[in-house]
């Protein structure tokens, strides 16, 4: 018997390199690219299976917590979640791993796993974890290589060294390919591809980081120690864990003599960017991928993607386009991997479409902005059964609500209202109001803004269940 | 002196070459494809020119006859609107206008011009009319021909024979060009484009067609007798005109002794499909021409155009990219062609983005679906200053009207309300209600319906000073 794995899931990433889909506002872990669930829930399924895994703790940026907790409780997995106030890199993440592991048990053995990575067989994929487990146990820290599909200029190489047991060899180097003439030889060579995923003894991993990255280690323990328990979120402290230098997990690699290697044999990719999502789906007639209302006439290897719009492409190959509610990206799969420097550029150029997307999550549901004009705006606004929106006031706008779907309960300066469907409520300028769903479905609110000034920073919120004021 | 030309703008076409952006509910001819104005109005501003032309005559559908209104007044244009009840061909059209002619005049000159068609030389085409009425005073009927750019298939060619004047030539033949090859020669030989536009003698056109279509001339001039002027316009008699058969003038002009050519040298397009558009428009860095939000990286010779999404367009050349509200098209320019026939297959799939807009077109403004779900709808309505809509029930659906700018009229079973900005109104299912702006700016107006059946043909008329009931 092996000892049990306490999988931890680093949701960090942005993943611009599927724009306009992903974006920092909803990054690509979080989004169904294949089926129903995200990146993030197949890897917390897969972290799920009790066999082989302790109870799963997610690491998420506060932005995203409330997502995080949502789609873990559409696939009904329990976890841990612990919000980092600030972004501090990955040796930040992986030490208040470590530090959650030795508090569960002295001899915790800790896997750190990517939330946007996808795999194709889950079964090996456990078996993997579990064969790393066993050798972490007696030899400290192991991470899991991929045998290259191809030679790859953008992911950090393995040298694997002497075999150890059972197929995990000692690792002699992290490298990086500078050339695909350079990648090519390391394929030869029998190279892996670093994934970044690592499974180790807590104990261990605590001792090299104390020896590599002190200060790390120091500040996210006092971090952990210090933090909080609130709305169900472990919130680290904010000030101790504001001090931990922004240091990636391959610098302690690249430097510790724990380090082995085993090669996962199924079938890895991080999704990149959109060719990776062609390649990883079901194709249709032609090798044509259509997820929306889309066509394609005449035309083979396209993948087209809409969440609205109808989409007819004739006469093309190996193209991707993938239109949101906003913005359409048009890029042949081949130069899918330039779509990063081109949300830059839009970035650049101030394109609020490069980082924020029409449709916005918050911890009581949604709202997505359907008609924007100078003096008027229009929001269909989805509150879940419970949901409760801030106690709110505005200085340059007036809110018609109309209840299309479900129950409202609203509060008005000194009066609460039930609005039910198909009623409306009017909430003049100045006026304190909230927004709730007592009801057992969720509520659909279509709102009308009138008044000089419609930026999201009119909201003055007076007092919030989630903390958020 | 020549004697001056009775201009007669036909406005059949439907133009579903350019899809998405033309459709059955707004064709070609009405949009904006090159600046401001759309290809009709720049016809009739042409056609305007009070040295050479009398008074404008527009022939339009019932459909269109509000646009044709509108975008005329835009421009400052007055005309005579005829409503054709059906679609019967251009030789009817043809008729009409020779009916309308010689009720102005019995030696009347009249000119007949598609609405679809683009000049690049606007004085010279003027001179090159002036110079057919002089011909056509002589000699009965003109063809502007046009010197041909490329060895086209889709349009008809005309052999021109002996010099009669002026560079006007007899016409020998009207011929059809079977493939390129033909084309080609075509071109060596000296034929011309056959552009469809005429001028000519009133009365010889007359003549012609008792001659060769008698049924047409009776008809027509029958439905011109019995006509109606209403709300502006002169409305032809349903039954009558519904007898006239539905031919094409090209076959009374290939057995007319009586045309002739000028060749037009003035710069003629039908602007059939998104490459014409690309070469007519102006173009910015690298050949690329981008109307509305739209950046091409790494490519050269594309045509964007997108109504309200942000277009990112990365790595292709020669590539027409149209993005209206609903539906996308991306298609290499020199496959352009082939839009209609993906037009076809998609009203085929019953798709209703093949033939209709989001935005609707009505006597009195406009409207947009901005959200719609199996139990709500919300549409952003725009009424014109003095516009007013049909009296009306729904048997399916509540509406709750908001007010974003202006002021409305509101009648609502027995009473009537001014509902000012930023003020609502609630409109029961089965009540009967009407919306007018009374005032001097245009009118918005959120509406929310609410219901089972959200259809158009839930909208009960009960009285329209449009006369659509």
């Amino acid at each position: 018997m092996h000892p049990k794995i306490i999988p931890v899931v680093m949701c960090e990433g942005a993943g611009i390199g599927l724009w306009p889909v992903s974006r920092d506002s909803m990054p690509k872990q979080f989004i169904p690219l294949f089926g129903r669930d995200s990146a993030f829930q197949r890897t917390a399924k897969l972290l799920s299976d009790a066999t082989v895994f302790d109870r799963l703790i997610v690491i998420a940026s506060a932005e995203h917590r409330f997502t995080v907790a949502d789609q873990l409780q559409v696939i009904g997995v329990k976890a841990e979640i612990v919000v980092e106030p600030v972004c501090r890199g990955s040796a930040a993440a992986v030490a208040i791993a470590v530090e959650l592991g030795l508090a569960r048990d002295g001899a915790a053995l800790v896997g750190v796993f990517a939330a946007d990575h996808v795999v194709q067989d889950g079964r090996l994929f456990v078996e993997t974890c579990a064969r790393a487990a066993v050798v972490a146990a007696q030899d400290g820290i192991v991470t899991i290589g991929i045998p290259p599909a191809y030679p790859a200029t953008r992911y950090g190489y393995i040298r694997p060294g002497s075999e150890i047991t059972d197929g995990a060899h000692r690792v002699e180097a992290f490298v990086e390919a500078s050339d695909a003439v350079q990648a090519a030889r390391y394929l030869t060579d029998g190279y892996l591809w670093n994934s970044g995923n690592l499974i180790f003894n807590a104990a261990t991993m605590r001792a090299e980081l104390e020896t590599f990255e002190a200060d790390v280690m120091a500040s996210a323990g006092e971090a952990v120690a210090k933090g909080g328990r609130d709305l169900g979120f472990l919130t680290l402290e904010p000030l101790a864990f504001a001090e931990v230098p922004k240091v990636s997990i391959t610098a302690i690699m690249e430097r510790t003599q724990k380090a082995s290697v085993i090669a996962g044999q199924f079938g890895w990719s991080d999704v990149g960017c959109w060719s990776a999502v062609w390649e990883l789906s079901e194709k249709g007639a032609n090798g044509n991928v259509v997820e929306g209302r889309g066509y394609v006439f005449d035309g083979a290897n396209n993948l087209l993607r809409s969440e609205d719009a109808l989409l007819a492409v004739v006469g093309v190959d190996d193209i991707a386009v993938i239109a949101t509610r906003d913005s359409i990206l048009v890029v042949p799969k081949a130069m899918a991997g330039k779509v990063t420097d081109v949300v830059a550029l839009l970035t650049a150029n101030g394109e609020p479409e490069a980082g924020s997307h029409r449709e916005i999550h918050r911890p009581w549901g949604k709202y997505l902005s359907i008609d924007l004009d100078t003096r008027h705006q229009v929001k269909r606004i989805t509150v879940k059964p419970g949901g409760v929106l801030s106690l709110q006031k505005h200085y340059h706008r007036a809110e018609h609500w109309v209840v299309v779907r479900g129950t409202a309960e609203v509060t008005r300066d000194d009066e609460t209202i039930i609005v039910h469907e198909n009623e409306s409520i009017y909430l003049p300028i100045g006026c304190v109001h909230r927004m709730a769903n007592p009801g057992k479905i969720p509520l659909d609110i279509i709102e009308v803004q009138v008044g000089s000034y419609l930026g999201e920073d009119d909201i003055i919120r007076i007092e919030d269940i989630y903390k958020r004021c």
